[in-house]
C-alpha cells in the first residue's frame, strides 16, 4: 500500500476488477469524471477509462494527453495506458472495444445518457452492453486512510472559517458581501476553492433552504443561515452555522433550539451497522415532537468526498436503496426547519463513522452567533 | 412580446409546442436544468418540466417550492403550474404522466441516463417513450433581443477586466495569485461569478490548453495564457488574452503572430449561411500554412449563452451534425497553438453573427501584453 499521502490507485483498481469478475464482464467503461479521478488521479473534463482484467486504458483527446502523461511521470496519475482520441470519443471507444472483443461490456447506467449509449452501440461490435450501477460509487463511500487524513484536515480548516463568522456578519452588510468574505476566508485558510456556491440567507430568505445570497442587507431581528464548504486536495467539506442579528423573536429562538436538539440526536445515533434512515429518523423525531415535522424540508445529510453530494444519502427509508453505516463513511448531519413567517434554521457538521460511533470532523462551536 | 429586460418565456414555450406537434408527442419531459431555466426562469438544482399542448408543469421538491412560487409572483419565473414532489421524482413524474395518459412522451436523450429512463418507464404507464435530441438546445442557439442585450453588456464588462491584466501579471507572482486578482475583478465589474475556473498558465504550463493555475511564479521569458469568463444575468462570457513576461524568444513571438492571424481569419469568415466548419478551417489553414497544424489541439470555438459551452460547436466538419451560422448565434473564436518546448498561445473573443458578418462582443485590444 502507498503512503497515506498518495491515493491507493492499485487497491481501487483491484476492487473494480473484483466487480468485473462478479458480473462476468470482459470490460467496464467508466465515463463519470469523478470516478475516473478516484481510480486514476486524472482530472480532465473529458475522458473515458476502459478497465479490463489486464489493462486500464485512459482515452483522452489532445487537450489532455500531455497533462495525463506528465501526471503519470510525476506520480499524480496512476500508471494507466493512454489512448489518444483523434476524432470522436464514441468512435475511439468503439474501435478499442471492438479490437478487445469482450462478450459483455459494462457501462455506468447512472452516468451514460440514452443518446451516448446509442452512439457507443453504433460504434462498437459488442454482443452485449450491460448496465451497472454504483460500482465505483460503492467503493468511494468508505474512505481509506489517505482520504480520512485529508477530510480530517479539511474539517479543521472549515471550522477555522466558521470561527471567523462573527466578524463577517454585521447589520447593514448585504448577503452577497458576507458571502464574499466567507469565500475569501475559504481560500485564505488553504482550500483550493469553495465546494459549492456559498449560501448566506437572512431574514425571510432564511426560510428558503437553497436561497442564493442577494442584495438584502442584514437587519436587526434576522436569523442568518451561513452554509459553505471548501475543497482540499479534491475532497469536499460542508458546514452550516447560524447567526442572529440583534435580538430575535422567541419563535426564532425556539426554532434554533429545536434544530440543535435534532442535530445532537442524529449525531448520537451514528455507529456502524445502523441503517442510514435511522439517523434521519433520530433528527426528524425531535422536530416532530416540537410540531416542526412539516418544516423539515430535506434529508438529514449526504455523503462527502470527491463530490459534495455523494453516497450515502441520509434520508427517509428507501426500500429500493437500503443503506447501512460502515466505519470510514463520511457524511453531513444537517437538520433544518423552515417557517415562512419566522425564518429558517439549519445546523450542519461533517462526521466520520468510527468503529464505535461518530467522530465530528467539524469542530466549530454550534451556538447561535449573536452579532 | 415582453420588454427586452424580461425573457420571452411565452415565445419559447410556443416554439417547444411546435416541436411537440412536429414529433406527434403528447408531452415532453424537460430534465436538463439549463433548459428548464431557459423556458421558465426557474433555476433550482432539481426539478422536471412537463410540457403538454395545454400546460407547463414544474415538478419540484419542498426545497424549491417556495422559491418557485415567489419567483412566479415576482415575475422572475414564468407562470407555470407547480407540482410538488413528496418522495421521489421518478414516481411523481410517473403519476402525472400516467394521469395525463398521452400515447407518446418525449424525453431529452442527451440528458436522461439509462438508469433514469428505466426508473421513469417503471413508474409510468405510457405506451411509448420517445427520445428527442436538442429540441431546446436548438432554440437556445439563436439568441433573441433580450439575450443579445445581456451578452453585449457582458462583452463590454469582460473586456474591462481584460484591460486590467497589465496590472495583474507581474514577474514573481504565482499563477494562482494572478487568477485570484482576475476573479476579484470579474466580480468587481459586475458579474455574479466567474463563468468557469480561471486559467492562468505560464511558461511550460502554457503548452497545456487546460492547465490549472498553480504555485509557479511568473518568470522572465514566459508566455502567459489568461483565459477567464463571467456570468451576467445567467449568461456566460469567455475571453483569452496573452501576456509576455520580459523578452520572449523569437519562436514564442512567431507562435503569437500565427495564432493572431488565425484568429483574424476566423473572424472574417463569419456570416449567416456559412457552415461552422468553414470558420474552423479558416483558422486552421493559417496555422497549417505556418507548420502549426498539429499544434492546434482543439476546436476554434463554441457557443455561449446560459452555458459556457453550448451549440454551435465551431470545429472540424462533422457529417453527422452539420451546423450552419445564423444571425443571432453567439460563439467564441479561440484558435491556439501549443508547443511543448516553446509554450502555448490562445487568443479568444466572443462574436455575434449579424445579418452581414460578425460583431465582436469583446473589444479589449488583442495585442500581447508586455510586462
Amino acid at each position: 500500500m502507498d503512503s497515506p499521502s498518495s491515493p491507493d490507485w492499485a487497491g481501487r483498481l483491484h476492487r473494480v476488477r473484483e466487480a468485473l469478475d462478479a458480473r462476468q464482464l470482459g470490460a467496464l467503461v467508466i465515463s463519470n469524471g469523478t470516478n475516473i479521478s478516484y481510480l486514476t488521479g486524472f482530472a480532465g473534463s473529458a475522458g473515458l477509462l476502459l478497465i479490463t482484467p489486464d489493462e486500464a486504458r485512459l482515452i483522452v483527446d489532445g487537450r489532455y494527453e500531455l497533462a495525463a502523461r506528465q501526471g503519470i511521470e510525476a506520480g499524480r496519475v496512476a500508471a494507466v495506458t493512454i489512448g489518444r482520441v483523434e476524432g470522436r470519443y464514441d468512435q475511439a471507444l468503439g474501435q478499442t472495444v471492438t479490437w478487445l472483443a469482450p462478450r459483455r461490456v459494462g457501462f455506468e447506467a447512472a452516468h451514460v445518457t440514452v443518446a451516448t449509449l446509442g452512439a457507443w452501440q453504433r460504434a462498437a461490435s459488442v454482443p452485449e452492453w450491460v448496465p451497472t450501477e454504483h460500482v465505483v460509487e460503492r467503493l468511494r463511500e468508505v474512505k481509506d486512510a489517505q482520504e480520512i487524513s485529508v477530510l480530517r484536515r479539511g474539517g479543521g480548516l472549515i471550522s477555522d472559517v466558521a470561527g471567523q463568522l462573527g466578524g463577517f456578519v454585521r447589520s447593514g452588510r448585504t448577503e452577497r458581501e458576507v458571502a464574499d468574505l466567507i469565500d475569501r476566508a475559504i481560500r485564505a485558510v488553504g482550500f483550493s476553492a469553495p465546494a459549492f456556491d456559498t449560501i448566506v440567507a437572512s431574514g425571510p430568505n432564511s426560510a428558503r433552504p437553497h436561497a442564493r445570497p442577494g442584495d438584502r442587507p442584514l437587519t436587526s431581528g434576522d436569523l442568518v443561515v451561513l452554509d459553505f464548504g471548501g475543497v482540499l486536495d479534491g475532497y469536499c467539506l460542508d458546514l452550516t452555522r447560524m447567526a442572529a442579528v440583534g435580538p430575535i423573536s422567541p419563535d426564532a429562538q425556539a426554532l434554533f433550539d429545536a434544530v440543535s436538539a435534532a442535530h445532537q440526536a442524529a449525531v448520537e445515533s451514528v455507529r456502524p451497522t445502523v441503517e442510514t434512515w435511522r439517523v434521519d429518523r433520530a433528527a426528524r423525531a425531535v422536530l416532530e415532537a416540537r410540531g416542526l415535522g412539516d418544516a423539515f424540508l430535506h434529508s438529514t445529510g449526504h455523503g462527502l468526498g470527491l463530490e459534495v453530494h455523494e453516497a450515502p444519502r441520509v434520508g427517509r427509508a428507501d426500500p429500493e436503496a437500503p443503506s447501512v453505516l460502515e466505519a470510514g463513511m463520511v457524511f453531513t448531519i444537517e437538520p433544518g426547519a423552515y417557517l415562512e413567517h419566522v425564518g429558517g434554521v439549519r445546523v450542519e457538521d461533517d462526521v466520520l463513522v468510527t468503529e464505535t460511533g461518530a467522530e465530528l470532523l467539524t469542530t466549530a462551536p454550534r451556538e447561535l452567533i449573536a452579532v
